[in-house]
């Protein structure tokens, strides 16, 4: 499978979106670990997009994909459907922007994500999981509204927004050898491996996954995509069922691996990060340092690590220290 | 009471302390929040000393001091009496330079603190507290084996090495309206203090203080030397019975001024920098955030806050993401 675009095209729209990012998103600091690096014989860094602002890299995908809308199309206002990090960013970007957002959650969704969520100004829609799915619901919404869909990945200005978190890594720290990138619905992972191709053509983008919700790693070896449904996992963030249409095929062309890594690895990495590094990260954004500590990925040289989030809530944050 | 140095010879003595620790403690990021600075109203600047090597500022005290022993000095070993970060940070720069360590703790010290200054490599002699003070056990045993006393505060090599904290700030940031210190036996509040007064004339710098360990602000504010013992206080690190013969002076002369925080403004504190800015913050090393969530300080123009330490353990952490 390939992608329609070619690479130089997929480049300059991660190049263009960071342009347009400028000045609104952060450009989050990267941090070293002398203990990792001591740990692995490799020297690690780490791109803390937990400092993000709203706490995560969808900031960039949402921004990048909504300052660029029309008048026309910013007057309707947008919708998509997600409880987690993206909801937030999509209705944060919204009210930067002057633009009214509705968000679609299922209604047994967490009180706190839909709190979080409101609290940055969007409308919560609830729907009834049983009988619909947020996808239907959003869609439907959309065309009675006139909104425009904001997809939470399987879209280019998403996901060329989500690479300019690798882009602005490579830009301070010229080469790496390895990047390692958690993997959802796979915009952050394609977006990072769209750009490592151009800045740091030998540096091999890695995708890590929760063992329990392989569905990518899945896909990416056997190039049949592959699905999973609601997975036991802690790492909320990439707990989507699939790859999608333009993410899969971007995944098999520039990502060099994926990997997987166990839940008590993931406990472990929170655990590293808080206590050693004093760095507040959530399950899906420690997956790179749970594929070093556990193990799973023995890196050499240089290598480079995306703390997606920082989007943790206390209860989550107890069991994991309690463990 | 005047101090017995004149200020430029005190201000050198924290440039020769920078130079010292150059290449082995870290140079700490200076973090922003837009949160804080709209919550407040002022540009507010933090300086995470939560990233330093072992999780406080006290590793450049402790590096500052015991660099400079003679060769004679080291080979003979060190000592120093603390369950807290001091400990730590004695027991990791003379792993670094090759220097035996012994830290007198109390029999009662809990099992966490003992067991993380012996991994730094230190040897912990405890003594019974009901018995006689880690002043003379510690000195006891100076007196018998030639141990050369590292104290925790009242020193001059501590307070030169403390202050590089504020002088890198400094140099980093060029000028600031106020600085927010967090004071427990006044190291770091002094050091810092004596660093503004030439960095910066005009930047009033202010020692903040639980409201339940407020000997400092008592102190300051009277004139006459006040102590506490074993205050209530979350914030483990401010616990100090008072200030000592070389900071009071030094905090009288250079300190603007003394505030202290309730618990719960302190509790309040830490969940901020831990959901809001994915910070891992001890409850001392968070004082000075208290102080402006709480009201006790409104500053104006660009202010900076010490975050002088990140270590917590997890059930201090839940305890505080439950209240």
């Amino acid at each position: 499978m390939k992608t329609a675009m070619k690479h130089n095209d997929m480049f300059y729209l991660v190049k263009a979106a960071q342009k347009r990012i400028e000045g609104h998103a952060h450009k989050t600091p990267v941090m070293t670990s002398r203990t990792l690096s001591q740990l692995t014989g490799a020297e690690i860094f780490l791109k803390c997009e937990n400092f993000q602002r709203m706490g995560a890299f969808k900031f960039r995908g949402a921004y990048n994909a909504m300052s660029r809308l029309t008048a026309d199309q910013k007057s309707r206002g947008v919708i998509t459907h997600s409880s987690g990090n993206h909801a937030q960013a999509v209705a944060l970007v919204g009210r930067l922007l002057g633009i009214k957002t509705i968000v679609v959650m299922p209604d047994d969704a967490p009180v706190i994500k839909r709190t979080a969520t409101e609290a940055y100004g969007a409308s919560v829609i609830g729907y009834d999981p049983g009988e619909t799915s947020r996808e239907k619901v959003s869609q439907d919404l959309a065309n009675r509204h006139g909104y425009t869909l904001v997809p939470p990945y399987d879209h280019m200005d998403i996901v060329a927004g989500q690479g300019t978190a690798a882009l602005e890594l490579f830009d301070e720290l010229n080469s790496l050898d390895s990047l390692m990138v958690p993997c959802g619905g796979g915009g952050l992972l394609s977006g990072c491996a769209v750009a490592a191709r151009t800045m740091a053509p030998n540096c091999r983008v890695i995708g890590i996954e929760p063992k329990s919700a392989d569905d990518a790693a899945k896909s990416f070896h056997s190039g049949i995509l592959h699905t999973v449904t609601n997975p036991p996992t802690i790492a909320d963030g990439t707990r989507t069922p699939s790859l999608g249409k333009i993410t899969f095929p971007l995944v098999l062309e520039y990502v060099a691996d994926m990997k997987t890594v166990s839940e008590n690895a993931i406990i472990e990495a929170v655990k590293f990060l808080f206590y050693r590094m004093k760095l507040v990260v959530e399950p899906s954004g420690a997956l790179g340092v749970a594929a070093l500590l556990s193990g799973e990925i023995k890196p050499r040289g240089r290598a480079g690590i995306i703390l997606s989030g920082g989007n943790i809530d206390g209860a989550t944050m107890k069991t994991i220290l309690d463990s």
